[in-house]
């Protein structure tokens, strides 16, 4: 028996449930989890559905897209570990929440590398035995620097996802081009609040109550990008933007695990700036 | 064009979505929204769908049971105001909170009367032109108290759901079974803490930081039944049992009107002790 | 025996406390609860000390004059019911709450009136016996509008606060400088994130996966102004802005009453643009 | 300039903070944060301060014990690192995020050694350089095994705290009686829902709507003693046991972090069975 889960995204039109039903139960598949969304404002239907059976991947493609529209986007996934490079700069809290899940078997993905701009993290990697590049931007200017690192992502073949783990540099357009929707970044505020640079100092400076960190993919607007997942904190005038910035990091390393648990197990749909999540 | 809410639950077996969805697109019905959730422990199936189109709900009807099985349950319901009333003794917040949703028309629901023990909340359902019923429990053992409460119910024909808005006392069997599955409470804990009485007092004593409140369905064991919805606040060291019953009020409210929402919409399935919740 | 909230805050120095407390000493009285702070960014002292004893407001208010500085801001306040008016527009949510805290006695306050540029919810609050004030702003400009609202303000004596409860409207600095610290708005998003017209609008099309409310003193800036309470409620996908906007409105209304009842019982500073909360 | 946490606690009784304050001031102490409570109910008062200034601990001693009642518990800390001890099963993510503190510094901590009835974890804590003891409990009944792990601890000579970081045996009241006070545990659910053996499995067949984690101090009954944080997390229907066990994982390692840094800064009182937090 074999499992794949089947996401599809297209136009709102009539029967589209019934002639993927109609098509699973030909084939007898078993039907495990389904979940549809219909974007009405949009016109968008979006369906994602995890299949057990006897079949092919190749088989079951054809299937699919003898029976839909050319129109309908169709991906087959098999649950298999994902490759993901993890961006670094100076602070460990997200990064050490993903080595301890990779160490305990909870994450469905293998760490192929992890970049950095500095080499302070390096130790903590390679006590996980997973490669560590710095790649220094020290006199370099943003061009050359991402020249670098693109290069060094260039040995990779297949990064499914690259998550920037307070990955603490813009990425300059032909970065975010050349991984496109693989992108997650954690940003270290409740967006929209606070773009930019500190955001617990501004935090601080505006005496909010909560605070808060967002997960999104990485588009090239800065801090913009489809959100994945958010989660906040409560704070008070007794906090200090150090404080805040303590507090913050533990909302953080959740939300962006969340986000990578969401992305790895291909429950996430980007249509425009929003994420649909099943 | 008329609107439906289909619910469907029975043991799953494979083709019930292709079934259902074959049905839908042959009778022309758009799908609105769809949810399905297999509990592959206990081998059922749920599903709710939303449908719209040019057909009799008798029709419909039995066209669903014409293709489906005669172990499927089918429920057809119309997005009609449903018919509740409200129990109630001498606390006002939840009764409050669901006066003003009441009134600015919030409620897919009619208030057909008010229920209590006591006479104290009388001028405030009065305000809102709601019929109040005092039935004292002075001098009554439970039975006798609680027969001149369903003789005081039965003047209602039709009571889709019995909200138990801080009703503080206990039900026997008989009334449970004339009102099964139509009676939702509020217990003022995060259950299954503190069950019983005076949980604020219980949660005091035990020194907890966080105080909570669960809607549920009711049952014959007490404060048992199955979980609607549920939520907490944070407390502290600084917190009388005074203060915490205060802030749990918030929560209390807030909790029962989200599942009174959930069941009026139809959301809500119950399968042995628990909710499937859409 | 009398009750007292003594409310001090002054630059920082060394023996605040110890003149305060040999002064409370020797007066004889029982200190039921104190909390302090400095902000040692900007050298403030803040102090609220609930005090008890056989003392008269006067001879305690020139006690503490006596033994302080004269740059020490000294606040005595006895616990009793504050003055407040409520404004709205046309939604009842944030008013229906207080209302019924208000019923229910569970308010240290007088709701001494109700201004609304519309009639619309006279009813619901001559429901209980409060006046309520309609003064249109249908064919004046803004100026003009306010003038007659300040007119209809000046008819109470003594207001403690103004709660905007969900009034729709922008108050020139005229109207902010008559009631400077004084005026307690909820806005409809988890400030500074969304300022300005419809916020569940703009959460919705940024896509967030939470949404949140903002309690505040106003200041000229709109939407600024130190923050009192904020919270927030989780949505997804399947949510449009109407149901944000249904969901938001219980998150606007408990952060309303809980920054109104911490602005009753004399727990709120504020400096700059911060407040401190004891 | 030297920095001390004074803790105080006592019967209440007038003056206590004008005499405390009285000798901060004589003594020329700043005094950077100044944290008090009353316990009416039971007649205690409760202090903590954090002073600077130019005094050995020695002579700040002797003055409060010179100034204060013989009944009066007064506790001076300087904040230095306190030395620490882990226990572990099998499970890694509490002590994961603990190392990753460690690691970057983040824990006013020296971890002195991590203790376990299992060798799984040798691996994990051997990278960061910990000693690591496995007191294997095969073949062992439950005393002779707690005979050998006390033993194990003899080692060390000043333990602050022990912390049970799913350490999943329970201890005797030999154990609890010579780390009184000093042993916090996580305990997976919010108690006192769900005591004992498997609670995800519990709260799954409960069919509740948010699960919880715990940390506490650990006393003489089961899953009972002061209970120093709580959190809680959302679940649903579609959460196998499997699941809520999973997301628990992130609610229990933030709280049992949370709880340590608590203790870690002196800032937990324990009354009876109730913590105050200042």
């Amino acid at each position: 028996m074999k499992q794949y889960r089947v996401l599809i995204d297209c136009s709102d039109k009539k029967g589209l449930v019934y002639k993927v039903s109609k098509l699973f139960f030909e084939l007898e598949l078993n039907i495990l989890s389904n979940h549809e969304y219909v974007d009405s404002d949009n016109n968008k239907f979006f369906m994602r559905t995890v299949v057990e059976g006897n079949i092919e991947e190749s088989k079951l493609t054809l299937a699919l897209q003898t029976e839909l529209d050319d129109d309908v986007n169709i991906q087959i996934v098999s649950p298999v570990k994902k490759n993901i490079v993890l961006m670094v700069t100076k602070e460990s809290h997200c990064l050490g929440d993903i080595l301890i899940r990779y160490e305990a078997g909870e994450l469905d993905a293998n760490i192929i590398g992890v970049v950095s701009n500095y080499d302070l993290l390096q130790p903590l990697v390679e006590k996980f035995d997973i490669p560590y590049f710095c790649v220094s931007h020290v006199d370099l200017n943003r061009e050359e620097h991402e020249a670098k690192v693109l290069e060094c992502l260039a040995q990779f073949k297949d990064i499914d996802y690259i998550v920037l783990a307070k990955y603490m540099r813009i990425l300059t357009p032909t970065f975010v081009e050349a991984y496109n929707k693989k992108l997650i970044n954690i940003h270290h505020s409740f967006l929209p609040s606070f773009i930019g640079a500190n955001p617990y100092k501004q935090a601080h400076e505006r005496g909010v109550k909560l605070i808060g960190a967002t997960a999104h993919f990485v588009t090239n607007d800065l801090d913009e990008g489809p959100i994945i997942s958010q989660d906040v904190i409560n704070v008070n005038h007794d906090h200090s933007w150090r404080d805040m910035q303590r507090s913050g990091r533990d909302v953080e390393k959740i939300t962006l695990s969340r986000a990578l648990k969401l992305a790895l197990e291909d429950r996430i749909f980007v249509e425009g700036n929003k994420t649909i999540i099943f």
